[in-house]
């Protein structure tokens, strides 16, 4: 994309309303702008990260076995008489008559369309398991929203949904997107750890919330710091064999990590000294096991192997995608602007022309942008060089090539990485193989 | 994706209430499901081809230089009466409260609101022009939803706007615009004729609707034949020209193509009798210049050449994401169902296993499996062959892979093409290469 010709508006001055780093800095970049309280509309560079961020979600979901579908954002009250939600759930539920007079709500969640879709379909204990999942926008109304997208009231939720013929199935498939969770966040370049939840009545140990580490976390967290050094990509765990879900769930919650909530001293004053890591937690992710509440409460049942009914046994399991581009931001940014992971970066790179209308910075420059395929944005403006370097930084690309006429004459290019100032002076070929990973 | 653990749902029964034949086919091939009143959900096969629509949708608006970006569904009726919409807009807008009793309303489309970002960014005529779109679900409360996604109430659109400096440079977006269009419905398989549409009070001949044709079509059309045959992908139309856009836009204007509501006798009777071509068309997109009516109204300006102010032209141009799944339906079955154009069809093909359990015949399907990288859906459920071919044919798959137990022994496929029923009887390796298009 060129700059001159984009839409990426970016703010020299700090808004005034904004109260922390990500949100200053998602205004500054020109990543989204509010258009009603809590309510904001994605700039192409903001989109293009939550693009980003959702097709890893993505390819992970898919990659144990969830299929995608996509709800509506409104729902019939209907379908929450039937559960018997719609009058338990508060005022943060966006309630709506259409013309008609019927009730209708925008989703907060979709538990109860999801077991009447399920039910509608699925007959018999042989059609499970099924794992379904949408990456939607949903609304909560919120008392009194901020932080930007981090507590917005319309944001971008990917919510899976389980149906086990079993208790033991469902704990299975609660593992196994345990390890989808652990894997996506690895890849989208964050360190997010699984702590405990509360399980409500159900009880049991299946809930766990993950948690990104920034100092701006609403929550404070606990935990042993062999968690951190973990390669879920790499690790050769069987999805489809309970023995290996086992043995990786039972590895990993043997290591303490807990938010305030539920911090134990006891059990803190056992890891090793060394080990412990203490510091503040951005709430990104949530797995909940619930068994057959809604199958029950909506009468949602398959014949079982044995000819009788059974309550399908469920789990749901959310991530929240808009606030990750926040939360990303927040653990991942410095006082020049914004550090992208390369996996969720809106550009590669930036190319930075420090002379526009020198032929041989623009031809340089136009080859390195032929080059990059869309993945490179080039500040083709006729601003000063300072302006360029401080977009850049703003914008926080993983990379920065600067042509300047003195390079320019030798086709050398300055490199720039983002994350640590490193700096680079490579003939363009080099440079271009480096960005782009070859 | 492997049938027999999928959540495709197909139904051999009719639903009652569905009249037209893209509604029936969407039910029984289990590509949506009702939600509530105009409301659905779309299960893995359907989203499948919405997402490949959006797809080819965004491929085309990005090819003329069109910046995506993703507005909210929730619009501040502040907006709306800045312009004066907000009264105006009959009970088709869904009108909501929240819960501080501020006016919200579920967005129909997205004039103000993208006027209102695009002045609080762009100062000058220098950073004109601007041309952005999104693809977001939208809700017009319509008093009778029927014929399925066709006429819903919630549903999926791609609007683009256009900002320009002078009425000159926004023909050319314009004209830019249309081409996209011709590009977008022919990469997804279907003839989209452009018809003149109303104006309404601006006048001039900048508004054009694109009409689908098939037999249940809401409209009556009128058109040139010679509309039909030509080839808009390697048609070589320099956009960035403005005699290029002249020439092509009137050429394609010079054909005679209207509506009943605009048909011309006299017009007609001059187009020669073997190229006259009549029947009905389902509107797909509509394109609409109409200059400064909401610059002026919500009083958003940028400096022009001379240093006053000037108001910039604006056109929006619409295309009905989830309407095209049914329109596209209704231009492309037979009685057995769907007949999907290979470019938005969810999968490429599908593979029949008429022997499940055969040592020879799994082997084999799983080979050809492989193969198909995720384009592929594998019937291995232990039906009967009938019922196999029943859904295939159903579903639509452009390809059909049979695997029986005697081709089985020598590796051999039979091939059904689903648009024709063409049958090839091949070794495996040849059977996939003529699929994959290799």
């Amino acid at each position: 994309m060129r700059l001159s010709r984009s839409f990426l508006p970016t703010l020299k001055e700090t808004p005034s309303d904004a109260q922390i780093p990500s949100h200053r800095l998602m205004l500054r970049a020109g990543l989204i702008r509010q258009t009603a309280s809590g309510i904001y509309a994605w700039l192409p560079a903001g989109l293009r990260v939550l693009r980003n961020i959702s097709q890893i979600v993505r390819e992970e979901q898919d990659r144990i076995g969830a299929q995608e579908v996509l709800m509506p954002t409104l729902q019939s009250a209907e379908l929450w008489k039937r559960s018997g939600r719609y009058d338990a759930y508060g005022p943060e539920m966006l309630r709506i008559q259409d013309r008609h007079e019927r009730d209708l709500l925008y989703g907060p969640t979709n538990e109860e369309m999801i077991t009447d879709l399920l039910g509608q379909s699925v007959k018999s204990y042989r059609e499970l398991p099924q794992m379904l999942y949408h990456i939607q926008w949903k609304f909560r109304d919120e008392v009194r929203p901020r932080f930007g997208v981090m507590r917005g009231r319309e944001f971008l939720m990917k919510d899976a949904y389980s149906f086990d013929a079993s208790y033991d199935a469902a704990v299975d498939t609660y593992r196994r997107m345990m390890l989808a969770y652990l894997r996506t966040f690895q890849r989208l370049g964050v360190r997010a750890v699984p702590m405990v939840a509360d399980t409500g009545p159900i009880g049991g140990d299946l809930s766990h919330e993950f948690l990104i580490l920034a100092p701006t976390g609403e929550s404070g967290v606990f935990y042993d710091g062999a968690l951190e050094s973990k390669d879920w990509l790499s690790d050769p765990i069987d999805v489809d064999d309970s023995a290996s879900l086992a043995g990786f769930f039972n590895t990993l919650t043997s290591y303490y990590a807990a938010t305030d909530e539920k911090h134990d001293e006891t059990a803190w004053a056992a890891v090793p000294e060394e080990k412990r890591r203490e510091g503040r937690g951005i709430e990104v992710g949530h797995i909940f096991y619930f068994g057959t509440k809604y199958t029950k409460s909506m009468d949602i049942s398959v014949t079982g192997p044995d000819g009788a009914l059974l309550y399908p046994e469920m789990g749901s399991y959310g991530i929240g995608v808009s606030r990750l581009v926040g939360a990303i931001i927040e653990a991942s940014h410095d006082d020049g602007g914004i550090v992208w992971p390369e996996s969720v970066a809106p550009f590669r790179a930036a190319i930075l022309n420090l002379k526009v209308g020198d032929a041989e910075c623009d031809a340089l420059c136009e080859r390195l942008y032929d080059a990059g395929d869309e993945q490179f944005l080039y500040d083709d403006r006729t601003d000063r060089a300072g302006a360029k370097f401080a977009d850049a930084d703003l914008m926080g690309h993983p990379w920065q090539m600067i042509v300047g006429p003195r390079g320019a004459k030798t086709g050398t290019v300055e490199l720039k990485r983002r994350a640590t100032g490193e700096r680079f002076e490579l003939p363009a070929e080099e440079a271009l193989a480096k960005v782009l990973g070859r």
